[in-house]
């Protein structure tokens, strides 16, 4: 492959871009009071120092105000992007050149991410984050790569754990046995790396004290990797965090997807039919926002406990098959794949708008409608798409299937990002400094940290919180600062 | 003590109100669809054969329905209430003259429970379900009392473990050493007991295979007992599945307080200042239905998650001390104690209304206000009492500070009891016929049992199911047919 | 007919039933902030003095609380209750008896009500309001009835009408010719008057200033006597005051729907279908209380615009016929008739609920449903009845078809009817005060006096209004002190 | 004053920004049921053949549907925008090169408009709609201007009663006396006509039929010509229709409202204090709009009954004065003046958004602002200005204090402006086919088109309308197929 060695951010960050990024950094340090706060909290002790941190995760302004959150702590930092579309090109221009830097002399941290990536860019620059060479050599260290992980969705975990396998197989799968375009670049990236270097990936790994996850699809895998006895360091769990799951998912997605309904349709949401496909966390925010919007909400579920959620929650709960024709707004949030069917998007009203804030594009089932002999796809607008379909009747496609809250909008906003981001910087301060508190294998935060993250944004919203007297915490059984529930309290 | 002899539902059953009884029992049945599923598919087999079950849970018209149901799977069952006020009498003669019995002949169970119980009556009530001496002579058996408890409160399985201690003892402490009234009425029965057979609490509790706890407070009494290695016997936690927790507590609450506000004051909520005090699943159902009502309501939180919740759900989060002085409506809901203060009551506004829907009636501390001098209360109602405050002012207290939806409203309605019942039968039969599976310990039903509870809930909500297809169930690395989640999700 | 001599309130008044009346007197002042204010504005000025007030309207703890402020402002009053089921007792007694009164002596006012009239008592009782003989005989006076008249539904204004007319012809028509039983019992009603007196409903209508009405349908009819030239003196319509319909409709039905439904049945509303016929105020209100409990609603009109609102509401529209057989709960809420036929009952679920909240009993066909072969009606509790159709299913219909916010709860709560009630006041103030302004037809309070009435509940809820700057007031022309709208403007 | 020649959008349209535009019509006309139905209904009649449309409203996508529709029902038609900012140059590119024409043979209508004017270009846009010399000559007639007027705001009626004004008085007032800038250059074009030709603006009136006007304000200026006398031709407001006020007042703001704050500054919504100044149409679609999304909603009003309105539907009424330092957005929805002073401005939060959905910008005192000694403006980027204010704390401006969800979003969405444009266009065809009903002055439509509105917008929603029954229909009196409410009904 070829390295698009003038495209990365490192290099191309220019100085108007990166202004306009520090502006919008500021305004968003306003809305993320969790990691200003810790910021605050560790002035002048950089507890981080030493820390090597290589980050995968949408390269926006939130993610920005975390990085520099990270550096401020004592951290080095090296970042790409955890998805081709959603880098927002003014924010990793910023960070590149940083607070006090110039686009000659950068004075941020190296980032690779751009909008608009093709596959073996996104691969080529997942790649970069683990070349610590510059930054040994600056050291005079030896330092093959990071010693922390920051993923969102796992790639960057997969990259270390494919390439310590392949070393120890001696050898990479031949091409033709991968699953998808996207696998092939995977094992031919890994194929030139073991021709160069056959034991870079373990060198690699020996380094890193651990990974901390951002999503439900990361911890999946990363559940499937220790089940397999093949987790190769200590993993924290950022995603079930309370104050993650329950206010990226619900909170965030209640936000974000009506903004990129908005932004790419105009279309009036009240009085149309919404499906919500899944009533999880997200299922529950994009129900709530359409709601909230005047739109008749519909929700599938498979899990009997949420469609009785959606039920009490005053939702008609039906299978998509039932009620394809009436839907006006499609909104996928399931983490599964497939759950739109090219038979559903052929019985879809014309116009019906298609959305995915699940996981993957192959929630809507993508490759299928591209393979569809006599549908057309018609560029609306960025990341919209009109597919003209054999019925005669047009669909709207949103983001190409991906994530349309980062595809048509900018996702979630600051304030939700600063609850996942605080827990993100306190899990790699566990991992840091309390290593022996973390075996190999998936761990969640303890429930004071939690606490603590929910703690850190209350002033902003003007929350007053009231203190148990000793006797009342006695009398439940709580120390008076907490922390207040057991494990299994599901808030 | 003097046994109310003449005053137990057990005799005093007369048929008219148990025709009433019977009538709002069909209804009921109509609106519990977990139950009569349990029913019909266990048809002819009576799995709990041989079950003899102490019950000590409200004795209302959905209470009744989940007696019949043990009865209809083969149980033997006697009953008392954990709430001196919370007897339908009604649903108690209904269940002792039984479907086909009359009051000479009653061929039901027998219950010792009715609407307003003195603290003496209640505990003569609590000791009398476990002398099943009539149904070991009509058996030819040497049973001593039950081999279940099915306990709401734990009460039936505090008689048994502190009959236990003190017969281990030799002695029951000094009535001086209680902590209240109804402590000493407690120290007195078993100091009676011991008197007339110093191991019959012994024998009791050698004959349970376990206990089935509905509430919070339950659980939290069974954990103790647990860490203090001083439980008798299994238990399992019903308030802990998700179709009770969160259903119950939340959508049950939703449902009877504002039922029991307006049957008690007929004030207007809409336009109203409320104070929901606390804000975990209770809370969340209490702001949802006052708000659903058009209230402004404000809310207190210990916990910073949860604050941040009630932040997030658009509520105003303050201590009561900033609003106590503008709130309309306060309504607690913390299982905690004296979280509304005889200085907070000399602070409300006039006619403030003041109710409970937490646990037990120290969340607002009744006893304060009953010896603060000049203040003087009236009763307008049953259940309705207007207390006048030497400021001046009144402020009206429901249900003297005991479960107001169920002092001035019927509680929970069958549907919601409906998820929580059908829990606890599951729970008996696990007990009954798996009792391999539970050790000496506090458990919670397996999720695939909790799934089914919602499942059988479903169709009586119109509700339709989606399906995983075996592509979809293997991606998400679950059973087609569930269950589909992990333990620590948290809908 | 025979006078019910022994049943009415005036006389049976006790003592106990009259001082538990009094202290929900006392507990309605204090959410009825509308009339309380103008006892405190008139104060020692008796405006009403010399007005001779016949009142007809539910005879409720609330308007309780009315006839003591027309007294407090100077009127003679007597009363009469619209409706057979819906006086409160104790309420009658405490009015009857006075503040200051006692049985034998009552200082109070002649109330004509009981719960559970039959239709003979009712008109006999409507008869009884416009007998001012005593009073007149107290005065040393020769009036023969009131001055002023304040009706709810029209049928004060209705027997002086048909009276006079009956008087002016010199006959009654036949018994044979009347649409209904009660249309028969009026017509023999003013038979008999007119053989005892063959001018007296004429001296009475002479007698009289005019007339202020408190519903649509009452007003419906002044409007129907106006355009035939009929009307015989001024009306205010007080229906229409922007403070009533909007608030007595909406917000009114917004609480007591539920509460009826709840103690007529206890049945969970919340996943629940619920059909919410007509999208008026009264069914916005309704909606708005169900989807505020869980339920799904779905909603049908036969008005294109009110039926787009639902759709922008969140709602579907869908006829009758379309979803009969889904739907839990039937809330009818039109003025129209038979809008759920007995057809649709055939159809529907085994135990569907069905309310009327509209106006009269036949918005559901009862009559029909009387006559329908096969068709058993079983009495559940007061109010409540079970029809067993020849469906195999049944149906609970509830109040009989009458409103079941009335039967079935208690009506309006105080502070929504503050605000009707005001509008009364102020409404017989005009009439008696600024009579040239009236001259004979249907008007609506101008609108500084709607504006008033709002005014004087803010501070209740604890509103702060902002006052216009003289600059703000001259740029969008209205006087700072208001009024600020059009007589067109909806709100 | 300079003709900005080279930049109207008659004259820049470029091909692929019409098509561009083409796209987006495509996709407008789907949401743009009334106006499509329109086209239908009066497939090959051509009603308005003959009609010389002069338009002054937004220049948008959904404007663009519009004046093809007008075309489509054989008007003639001159277009300008009624706001510097709200032009999208697409649509303006697009209606002007029309479907069938091309940039250098344009077969549409003739645009003047442009995103992005000075004042001085806007009125030369404004002079030029009625400039129709070229459509004379090319049809042989003698016409001077438009014979219709289609208005947002008045300010193309006010040109024509100005200069009739100054024609009769032979004058213009001195450039001295202007009020503003704005009427300095409105004085200075009409000066230059007055010196070009006495009589220009008495021809045009005296061909004009009549103005159909779309808002508040414009119809408030037209009462206030009415009452003057000085109207010189008939006028229906349109913006009174219900299908108006009620839709694009109420949902076109929950709509477009948190889309607009969204794009401008990607601040959660969820958990903020958000201050609704004003409880009008406007204030409640705001509020519903912020409720929605999970904000704590204060407002502010001034009038009773909707402060009354307010509470009853659980918001804090507040004066602005009392929470101004608490509040996190600003939304001014009046249509008054200096609403939000400098005053407010310094006392509020750090970053706190100011946003007007009102009307004018001087809802917000930003000619105070901009005169404040020591603020400063920060462009963030094009419509959001960062304020740094003496006080240290900043304040973001959202479009100049203008109507922020046509400059930081796309107006309200296609579906609202159907209702309201269906209005015009039946509006427009009553002045040219019926003008006899409708003498000078100011008219709603009669509710039979009100209700046709409404109804040609159902179908697309899903919406199933229930039929009166004859019998039905009589009993309250109205016809089977409406109208079926009174003028005065509210809605």
């Amino acid at each position: 492959m070829t390295a698009p060695a003038t495209t990365d951010s490192y290099r191309i960050a220019d100085m108007s871009l990166a202004e306009a990024g520090r502006h919008q950094l500021r305004l968003a340090e306003a809305e993320m009071p969790g990691l200003m706060a810790l910021r605050a909290e560790y002035r002048g002790q950089r507890p981080l120092a030493g820390a090597r941190i290589a980050g995968s995760l949408h390269m926006t302004v939130q993610t920005a105000v975390l990085i520099e959150t990270l550096v401020d702590l004592g951290a080095q930092v090296r970042w790409a992007s955890c998805n081709i579309f959603s880098t927002q090109d003014e924010a990793a221009a910023a960070v590149v050149v940083g607070p006090t830097g110039t686009p000659d002399e950068p004075a941020g941290v190296p980032v690779f991410a751009w909008k608009g990536e093709t596959l073996d860019e996104y691969w080529w620059c997942a790649e970069r984050i683990f070349d610590w060479s510059a930054e040994a050599a600056a050291a005079g260290a030896d330092w093959t790569g990071p010693n922390l992980i920051l993923d969102d969705g796992g790639d960057a975990t997969l990259l270390v754990h494919n390439g310590v396998t392949f070393e120890r197989a001696g050898a990479v799968p031949d091409a033709e046995t991968a699953e998808n375009e996207e696998h092939r670049i995977v094992l031919g990236l890994l194929r030139d790396s073991l021709a160069a270097d056959p034991q870079r990936w373990s060198r690699v790994a020996a380094e890193i004290r651990g990974v901390t996850e951002e999503t439900t699809t990361g911890v999946h895998r990363l559940h499937e990797l220790c089940r397999a006895g093949e987790l190769l360091f200590p993993a924290i769990n950022v995603n079930d965090s309370v104050t993650k799951s329950k206010f990226d998912n619900k909170y965030g997605i209640r936000h974000s997807l009506p903004d990129g309904l908005n932004r790419a349709t105009d279309v009036l949401i009240g009085g149309k039919v919404a499906l919500v496909v899944g009533y999880g966390d997200v299922g529950k925010g994009a129900a709530e926002a359409l709601a909230g919007q005047g739109a008749r909400v519909i929700v599938t579920e498979v899990d009997p406990i949420c469609a009785l959620q959606a039920a009490m929650d005053g939702f008609q709960v039906a299978t998509i098959e039932e009620v394809v024709g009436q839907v006006d707004i499609f909104v996928t949030c399931t983490g599964n794949k497939n759950v739109i069917t090219v038979d559903h998007m052929r019985g879809m009203k014309h116009l019906a708008v298609v959305a995915n804030v699940g996981h993957f594009d192959n929630e809507i089932d993508m490759a299928g409608l591209e393979s569809l002999a006599g549908a057309e796809s018609v560029l609306i607008k960025p990341q919209v798409h009109e597919w003209r379909l054999p019925t005669g009747r047009s669909i709207l496609v949103l983001s190409e299937g991906r994530l349309m809250n980062l595809g048509n909008a900018t996702g979630h906003p600051s304030f939700v990002m600063s609850n996942s981001f605080t827990n993100q910087v306190l899990a790699q301060l566990e991992l840091y400094l309390r290593l022996d508190s973390y075996p190999v294998g998936v761990h969640v935060l303890p429930k004071h940290l939690d606490e603590k993250v929910a703690r850190l944004h209350l002033d902003a919203l003007g929350v007053r919180l009231t203190t148990l007297t000793p006797e009342q915490a006695a009398y439940i059984g709580v120390p008076v600062e907490g922390p207040f529930k057991g494990e299994n309290y599901r808030y």
